[in-house]
């Protein structure tokens, strides 16, 4: 095998890929290593933790074919030390892999790739394809990825669920706690039911680039594929059926109250501090009386704590919630002011942007 | 007690002293407390690990005499939170701290003063004084500080040695390995010889900001203290003999190797990546024959590394050592250009900037 490379196009790959090998326990050492492959000048790094893999396709100026596996942490680590814009040369001899610039030369033990465990492919006719653009791709998955679940004894509960209703492509999550709900995309004429782990869709997320505008997503029965740009990302989907969710969004609110955002955020985490031993665990009251909305702490060990602000307040509502769910959900939301829907303390609350009905968060409350 | 101060001073003044606060382990628990005091109109809130104390003076705008202690962190990230230039009141009922601001309530259980453990105080007149620039400071103690040692088994070497000879003002550092030295300050009138520790002046480099441009030293017998502004800290000095150090320094180099410092760094990193199983340990090879100056790891499980960069080489030499001792070095010096210097392979090598003399670190060979 042989090829030869521009050091920076190398190290930008090997950053993507590694970090995949690097998150695997070292039960199987291959999965440590970046599977090269050289096949009619094309060249391919892959890595997999044996849920997911990742394949980018780089660009070399010459080439012989050949497939061999290295460590892909060292690779990396020693592609991203070279100078840029330098010429790399990856030659083999057996399983030993010299890689050599000006100037620099190293031998790096590697492994035949017989053992390295690929994925199955997607056979591309036959899956659910859809594209879209990659900063709403990003905005709607953070929206809902922080609701989902890492609680590995509830397996549906640990990836973000895309589904299909009435032409309109949502993503959803929860972890029993509170849940969040996205429309992705308006108009699709495909239809799917598939969970796909939050571990994959987070590495995707974190390979999203400026440089690429759209991304694609395929599904077959049991594997989803990311393509962004020269990379394919591709991991296995939960088997396992996601809750009936829809049924436990409240249609409507006996009462809302608009806030604005970053002011809100403030006085939860003011009351968070003061809730630390208490489980994080808050108040809300909205007063008519005083024309306020309160968060508050309860007294405990450390002391309390109250903030007010003043806004329109239509009826007195109290509720008890975990501050740290809040302020993951006001995080979530992306315009100035939030709505707040209250139904009694005993059903969840909703949390909305004021205008977008695309995005909707829903927090159980705690006994209080 | 009570006092009326602006929330953006309360927080930053908080945030300095609470990082004292929350490093002391919770074997007694007034140590997570900052202690406010008002006497007479001057305000200060001190915080200590009974190794160190810090104490920062806060202008306020009304105040009433006393003193309380609270939990410094609760109370530092309360302040933090609060929005800017509100004016922050604080009141005391018994051990009750409440604590005010526009819309704001919060109450703290403080606890009360008696049980605080205050450092003594150093008594100016009969102290050692030198005062520099901050700038100054700075560079000189990180690079010296890099050198130290955390084996608390040899406490002397735990510290910074500050030590005057011929009216200059050294500051020394050596964790039996390596060894570094930096002229502080040139001239000198007043003579000292104390071990100040490391985790001291750590929290010194901290706390220095950019808009104060001076910063004083005043050491007694047993303690140090550093005058930044309105914030000092206060530290015992560490009780033992600093190694003589001097004598360890070669007088002069067989040879010199000149070279450019950013591409020793790379080549020093890349030999490290594959010298991790075997102690970070490198070679450095000067040599006559091809004029080039060679870095490399061994080979080993991993595979092997050299680089080589042309340049004057003047004898041979060979030396085997730790490759990080080499880049925290090279990353202490401030010019772009590096000297080493080498006496043999068992004799430590030097490393110094190519032209300012005030800075020497020594790095003692490994066995090859």
């Amino acid at each position: 095998m042989e090829l030869e490379v521009d050091s920076g196009k190398l190290a930008k790959a090997l950053s993507i890929v590694s970090r995949v090998a690097a998150s695997s326990k070292a039960t199987l050492p291959i999965l440590n290593n970046v599977l090269i492959r050289v096949d009619e000048g094309k060249v391919s790094l892959t890595t997999t933790n044996l849920d997911m893999a990742v394949v980018d396709f780089i660009p070399v100026s010459e080439s012989k074919d050949g497939v061999i596996t290295v460590p892909a942490r060292l690779l990396a680590e020693f592609a991203a030390n070279l100078p840029k814009k330098n010429v790399v040369k990856i030659t083999t001899e057996g399983t030993k892999v010299n890689v050599e610039s000006k100037g620099y030369k190293s031998t790096l033990n590697g492994a035949v790739a017989d053992d390295f465990p690929e994925l199955p492919g997607i056979e591309e006719s036959a899956a659910v394809k859809f594209k879209m653009g990659v900063d709403e791709f990003k905005v709607g998955i953070n929206q809902v990825i922080v609701a989902s679940s890492n609680d590995m004894t509830r397996p549906a509960l640990t990836g973000v669920y895309f589904n299909t209703a009435d032409g309109v492509l949502y993503v959803a999550a929860t972890d029993g706690y509170r849940l969040a709900e996205r429309e992705l995309i308006r108009k699709v004429e495909s239809e799917i039911k598939a969970i796909v782990p939050t571990n994959s869709l987070s590495e995707v997320l974190r390979t999203l680039s400026d440089d690429v505008e759209e991304i694609e997503i395929l599904f077959d029965e049991t594997q989803v594929r990311f393509r962004i740009g020269e990379i394919e990302i591709t991991s296995k989907l939960i088997d396992g059926s996601f809750p009936d969710y829809r049924q436990l969004i409240p249609k409507e609110s006996e009462a809302e109250v608009l806030l604005n955002k970053a002011e809100l955020v403030r006085v939860t985490k003011l009351a968070a501090l003061f809730a630390r031993e208490v489980g994080g665990s808050i108040v809300l009251e909205a007063k008519t009386s005083t024309g306020t909305f309160a968060v508050g702490s309860v007294a405990n060990e450390y002391g309390e704590n109250t903030s007010e602000i003043e806004t329109e307040i239509v009826k007195d509502e109290r509720i008890t919630l975990n501050s740290r769910f809040l302020i993951d959900a006001l995080n979530a939301l992306d315009e100035e002011k939030v709505r707040l829907g209250f139904t009694g303390k005993v059903s969840p609350i909703i949390v909305k942007n004021e205008k977008s009905q695309r995005y909707t968060h829903i927090i159980m409350p705690l006994k209080s």
